[in-house]
């Protein structure tokens, strides 16, 4: 795992996903070598450096040129940019040039998680993995409901971390905002 | 319950304690109004206030005079300074010019808690409270095991409370620190 | 608070809700002595028990006879049975027999919430509050969605409980279900 | 991952510990392919088996011997079990027997905690790592207090764990006791 104060940030753009969560995303999705991965919202690029150590090819999506941009300095910076393929565009306009992927990462969906799920499990290969992380109440129920129409194996996970901060007086605990993550498996 | 923002601060005052959890120390310690209340390190006044509406007098301590002219200024706009004797010393000195009382509220012990909770345990009424407020690992220990040499009924509570807040996207759910409430019971 | 263990329970009635829940529900819904409350789903009667004892009057409402029985026995031993009115029915139903009321809990829905809250606010009076407990992902969603139509001001609170248990080699911190609390207050 | 119920377990062997926070045990360990592993408390085999996947060697130690025999049945499941050194001892006497390692996983201590840690340190390779999980209240202070005094740099993390079960009327969101895990880096 690469720890989270060393990844380039941007001040226009959120992220990187906090260390725990990325390794939770890792070991949902069960990403393997030779996988195509698509992660949708690449931000500071927390995940999609992640995904790029672990997997074959990742298509960093993002409609923000500025989190492209920030991804494509952390990618050099541990020299993962060649397995990363960058477009910068809405996530349902993405999609449509992408053939066929193994895990669909959706870490930011705008509104559109429904139609980007229905799209995305078209193109899912065979036990292919959507996952979805998300901080707001509404997601992972508009996640679960449109997976179950696709008859998916669902994963619902809710994560809450402290981390703890050594002081004088004790070690003193700072809560994280909890985290869902919804993985749904193409049967 | 009084919200968190009818509060008066003071930059260097911590507190008030948030509405949840005054509310669980308020259920924890089963005030009732002929109670006698200590509360150490009263800070903003956050629990002073609960205590002040619920029992018969409560002591207000605090070694930061900025900690008590805030708490009294906070009393004032609910009118319930009549209740409350202000004492502006450390926690010790302070419980040594106190006879006795039925709850002992521990909010801030800057390292002295056993001390603390070994001088408040002889002056507790039959079936009084001892409880202790926590964001530290440490201090739970501590308390917990203070309060098993004097064989008291001891609860443990963890409490990790995420609020909502209504966004144009969604509901986005913030953490607040983990604090532990322990309560020990005099038999 | 009436501690958990000392409710009479029934083989098929859920609840008593836990002391530190029925504690917050108590403080969300900022129940004083002349308010007239309605319990949809008592249940076992822990959040019954609670408000008897700090309203005026409350109607508790169970389509399960079993649960309204369990209820009364727990009135009856805290003799506070002669605060409470039973209405052995559906709760839509119950609603369209009750003039008006100051708050109204919703522990039990099965699928009518959105119809419950619309029906509640009807009858709900100035500054009354609609209090909605649950363990489902979905609840949370709908009631704040159906709240948001009639403007009410919306507070939402998600609550992780650990209880600690004392053993001989330590502390084991025992996690209670997450319960989400939201609350309506109509303007 | 191994999913949790691919598992062969044993009435008086407690785990396996759960995915989520194997996961993180990986992460936080940093283990790679050439690195050594001892599993104390290897209990199920959990850990012992992600480990033996990712690190050239591991020694699994355990006071129990069922816990070394489901272990060991779980390795040959998924045949990993030629990287696995068993040993049937008391956790001291066993740290005695190995003369480096990379990772130090203390699972169950006990009561020897500080003593581990102290015996394990000496025997860590540079940058590597003690990782102590714990369900008890007073570990990962003993922990963290042992972790200071040799000047390691220490991570604190408490995981609450929150698992969705789908059912006809929604979501429930089923907790998991929460799990500290503390990881000292030895400079
Ligand atoms: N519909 C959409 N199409 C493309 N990008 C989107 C989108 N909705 C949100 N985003 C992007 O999603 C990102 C969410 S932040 C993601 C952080 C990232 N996981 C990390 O570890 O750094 C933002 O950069 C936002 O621009
Ligand atoms: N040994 C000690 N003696 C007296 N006051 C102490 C103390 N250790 C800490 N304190 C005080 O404890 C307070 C902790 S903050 C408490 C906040 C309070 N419960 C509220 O709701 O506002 C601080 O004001 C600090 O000055
Ligand atoms: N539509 C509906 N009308 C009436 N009762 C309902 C209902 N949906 C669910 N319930 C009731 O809601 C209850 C939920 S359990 C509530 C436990 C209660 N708060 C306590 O502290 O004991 C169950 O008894 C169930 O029978
Ligand atoms: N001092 C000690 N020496 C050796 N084993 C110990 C020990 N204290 C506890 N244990 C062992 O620690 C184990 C804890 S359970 C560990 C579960 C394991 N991580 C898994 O994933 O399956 C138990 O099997 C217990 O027998």
């Amino acid at each position: 795992m690469i720890s989270d104060d060393e990844f380039i940030t941007h001040k226009d753009v959120p992220g990187p996903t906090k260390e725990e969560i990325r390794c939770l995303v890792m070991c949902k999705s069960r990403v393997s070598p030779d996988d195509i991965v698509v992660d949708i919202g690449c931000g500071t690029g927390g995940l999609t450096l992640e995904f790029a150590k672990r997997s074959r090819l990742v298509y960093a999506v993002d409609k923000n040129l500025d989190a492209l941009n920030t991804t494509e300095k952390n990618l050099k910076k541990h020299n993962l940019d060649k397995k990363v393929h960058f477009i910068h565009s809405d996530a349902l306009e993405a999609l449509k040039d992408i053939e066929t992927f193994d895990i669909l990462m959706i870490g930011g969906s705008g509104g559109d998680l429904p139609l980007l799920i229905e799209e995305g499990y078209q193109k899912l290969t065979q036990n292919g993995k959507i996952v979805v992380t998300s901080i707001l109440l509404e997601t992972p129920v508009e996640a679960v409901e449109t997976m179950k129409k696709f008859q998916m194996d669902i994963d619902i996970v809710d994560v809450s971390i402290s981390k703890g901060r050594i002081m004088k007086r004790g070690t003193m605990m700072l809560a994280r905002n909890p985290i869902t993550i919804v993985t749904g498996k193409k049967n």
